[in-house]
């Protein structure tokens, strides 16, 4: 079904017309790799008023309908989390690939099954995980890469903010995907915490925690932590991932300096011989230069349609594969069981591991 | 001994010259309710230096000499924390006040005995929290007394730093009795969490966490979050307090606007009968102005010695007094407990109860 | 023509469908107290383009058929400065009210005669002085206006900005109109200089002043200053308005601080008796709290449209009238000859005077 | 007089123990190159006081007999700029080197004078122009030598903050000579405007200018401009350097960041042939990294005494010579001749042609 031609546009229906949706819509209509072929919402008139005034474009509420089409090669799923699971397990039934949003789903087991559906079936599963296709987080990638940070010491993430205070999930839920996706993306190897600690208050009554604090050790003694707030007067957004060679620090809210890379540090720089003088001995600072990269600028959505029609058509794994919305999805839930246990250090579920995609 | 009319200076000896022993020195001698009669150090050239040309004051390594004199009614020990016990019971036994650098002790034990001395003694002990008595840090305890912020919902205080690597102790000895000191003087009723959660790591090996996160859950369900660092590039000192009817920002490293307060917030407005539009129906938010006060500038070790003379003179517990420095002190042990449990949630110990001194 | 019952909307044409004039179409659209009518352009596709699918607007190249019209009551010219005197003189004649883009000319005579012209016709001119209409700038006029900054003692205006290097307008012509139109707004009686000194450089060789600098001596010993380039590296968008008794600061980059008042100042407190002592006798500082007010979130452009309806219901002047475009206006154009002149201090052009449009 | 050998210290009388002389006296006093000989003032008893417990420097009212010591190399004058002239003569007669304040003297012709004085005498004038000392402005003329810059296109210099309104100068003489100072040492071939608009206003009536701008048109179509301001209650150091090639960024409140290198700018990348596409054609936009180079941290006047001793020893003209004084002097000469012509473009005295030492 999938249409190996270069220069054939892959078909696409978009599931979930509510706040996200819109914007998939808009990024698939405008990529090259793509052709929208129909819009699903259970509200009907809202998947009409998504596409537009266009007449290109099915807007339906039967999915089934929906994945019966043959010019239909992918699913994007823009629906809660609570649904991903029976959404996505039916649409790689019918032989599509599919693109699900952020958390994965509202559980590990379901997640699971999710990848491992799309491995059965051969077929491309993708989290959207939006930020790692920002110019930011790729320079950031690319620098952890390239070896410009050197080793991982220690990677501290803020995202604080007078926001809105969901119905339905509690801070951690909320915002943490985002920083848990990037450090999923830029860390070597993935996010693989040794441990989870969580520590959350609620000190509103709201009946979920509105400040919320994640402690996760990496291999290696390094350690992750990360900061979500809803009840901060001012926005700060800022992860800073310290090396051994050089730190940087990322200020998503200052537009003039967004990324900075600084050659300064602490090197422990000889072993001395005496161990009574060993702190003494082997302590040495570096103050260099700060380095602030020009950023490219694009959408990072667009990028992402992209890697996802890229996988398909080369048979690969996408870069913010399955595995990689699980990854996040596990620290998500030993988190929730860590709050539960007073911010004891739980351990993240076993994961699936990741393969190749073989055709 | 101690010359109640106001118009004599009471005479002070300061112990150790060693860092900070000189700024007590100056301070000391400026200070119009002080005559400073000696400076005592093992070092005795060292003692000649911090005193310098002047002749008016005894340099001396001997202790025992100071003690025995009528015109000192008060000791100022800044020698190492391990040190602090033995040299402030003797003078406490010699009947002197005392103002003891911060750690007040090295453990719980010794801090408690010292407290305990005091009392029994009926003398004056005070903790030199410095910081307790910056310009800023009064006006942040009179917002939170005179009700600006309402009730204190979150705590949240960054201090990070390309910091000295020290030898003895780790980041959290070294740096979090900042943030602990003046927590215990800003919040209603002094530092009383119900547990302390400690997660530190040393990335670089140096054999002592450089980089630590202390988590103080508070009664009423509020909770408090530390952050010190050794090894940020960036040098960051700020902390957040968050109110119900107000949040203030101390920015330490802003001259221009140290301290903004904003009245902005998430209120919960009104209990919904429907139970299920609960979260909806009772959330708001207020987006009011943000005021920064202007902030007077004096010395905040003057102040501090001020408030030592004043206490002793008026007979009553100084605003930064023994039980002050043994509640942080208290803190600091329950972190490196739970420090050694992978960050276990642990218990603070029981206190010595503070008790007016009466005379 | 005007219908004066408020339930009724007013009609309007759009004339000019390049950069700016979609804007316009957007916010007539949605506000309340307008019909769009129509969209004229030369280029009919471009007109087609910019209603988008509608079928209730009228694309057209014909300005006469749509000043025909009796549903028009109002034209807004959104169209390169040349050629806004001829479009406005015939759309005056037509009886129809007009709304245009700033400059409002391109010299100060056409100028005055479109301010003339509109008088003479009873009709409401208004100028596109989109800026004024932002919350910052209305808050900034209430300021001055209740008397919270005293008397205007400085204005220092700064827009620079890696810019684009117009092909037709120097760096005044292209940036200096925002500033000197905000000026217009918020200084009492208007923006009516002195005299207009002007400063500019060509340093690439661009064939234009790519840097400039204005000073602009006001009534009663202030001076404002405006400094805009096309060559810095950096953003900054910052105007200070220096008062006896405040001073304020927007800083139109901070949107987490946009606007801040500081009580803070230097104040000549008494006349010394002694004339050699005067200087020191009588100058003291204010050093007050700073106090940022909160702003309310709209679009300027949809308060401008409402401000054009008003006036024209009302029959009353608009705040930004024909006039206050010309004070602009004639303030650019002794700027031209300032620079010509090497900077000397230039008279302003005598102006029409404001008058009340009566009924 | 003067000892070549490098190993021996110069001796050296500092005149005037006013607001700056104890800064002088402390780094001779710590430099290796000098022996600090005597403190004169016209008051004694301050003297004296500046000198401290020490007795081994000679504290006197009498210059005449300091001049006449055989000990005395050279004398640093840090007095009011009026009797600059009378007593640098004095000591050049004498033999002794100079090392003066800024400004240089009170008019252009003093200090021209002053400059033919040491001329004659072969003797070294040099003008403490201490920021030129400072680690940022070394980097920043390394960065103009080098290249790095490219052609300079434009600087601007902002100055302001709430000052200390001067009783017997207006902002131009108290704030403007460190601008103009910094200029000359950065600008290839120093500062040699070839001519001064000066725009100041006095709002306060405090009977002299408290805000100012000065223009500085500069050989080869770059301009440099300097703002100062007594009124400003926001803090402000900042110098722009644009370059042809790369453009920096000196924020002096931004210890964190104190110097930023934008390789960002506009390019005029071609001539077009086609007349009319000129401007189109030509311009492109580099958007390149930012660059931050770390700063080495000294005081600045130790390394001022230093060139002051290396200048002598080495019988060359020192960094910041009489001339480099005179250039300054003769611009803020300029500058007021400017304002009191309302602003006019004026010529800059013609200089006395630098000549290096030649013994």
């Amino acid at each position: 079904m999938v249409d190996m031609t270069d220069g054939e546009p892959l078909g696409v229906a978009v599931v979930g017309a509510g706040y996200w949706g819109p914007n998939l819509v808009r990024n698939f209509r405008n990529a090259r790799e793509w052709t929208l072929v129909a819009v699903v919402d259970l509200d009907l008139a809202r998947a009409r008023e998504v596409i537009g005034g266009s007449t290109d474009v099915l807007a339906t509420n039967d999915l089934d309908e929906v994945l019966a089409r043959d010019d239909v090669d992918a699913v994007a799923i823009a629906t809660p989390a609570r649904t991903h699971r029976g959404l996505v397990e039916q649409a790689l039934r019918a032989g599509k690939h599919v693109l699900v949003e952020k958390p994965l789903a509202d559980d590990v087991e379901s997640g699971r099954s999710m990848v491992e559906a799309a491995r059965a079936n051969d077929l491309v599963l993708m989290a959207d995980h939006t930020y790692c296709y920002t110019p930011v987080v790729q320079k950031i990638r690319e620098l952890v890469e390239d070896g410009s940070l050197g080793e991982i010491l220690f990677v501290d993430s803020v995202r604080i903010n007078l926001g809105l205070v969901q119905p339905d999930v509690d801070v951690f839920w909320d915002l943490a995907p985002h920083d848990l996706s990037i450090l999923d993306f830029v860390l070597p190897g993935g996010l693989r915490p040794t441990g989870v600690a969580a520590h959350g208050s609620d000190p509103l009554g709201a009946g979920k925690a509105c400040v919320g604090y994640l402690t996760l050790p990496l291999e290696g003694g390094a350690m992750a932590h990360v900061h979500v707030n809803w009840l901060s007067p001012t926005k700060i957004r800022q992860m800073v991932i310290g090396g051994s060679r050089r730190t940087l620090v990322w200020d998503d809210l200052n537009p003039q300096q967004r990324l900075s890379v600084f050659d300064r540090g602490v090197d422990l720089v000889q072993q001395s011989v005496d161990i009574a003088d060993r702190a003494a001995a082997t302590i040495s600072y570096r103050l260099g230069d700060t380095w602030a990269p020009a950023l490219p600028e694009y959408e990072a959505l667009s990028r992402m349609v992209g890697e996802f029609a890229g996988a398909i058509r080369e048979g690969r794994t996408p870069r913010t594969d399955g595995a990689a919305g699980l990854r996040v999805l596990s620290v998500l839930e030993a988190a929730q069981t860590s709050l539960r246990a007073r911010g004891a250090l739980v351990e993240v579920a076993a994961e699936t591991p990741t393969l190749e995609l073989i055709r």
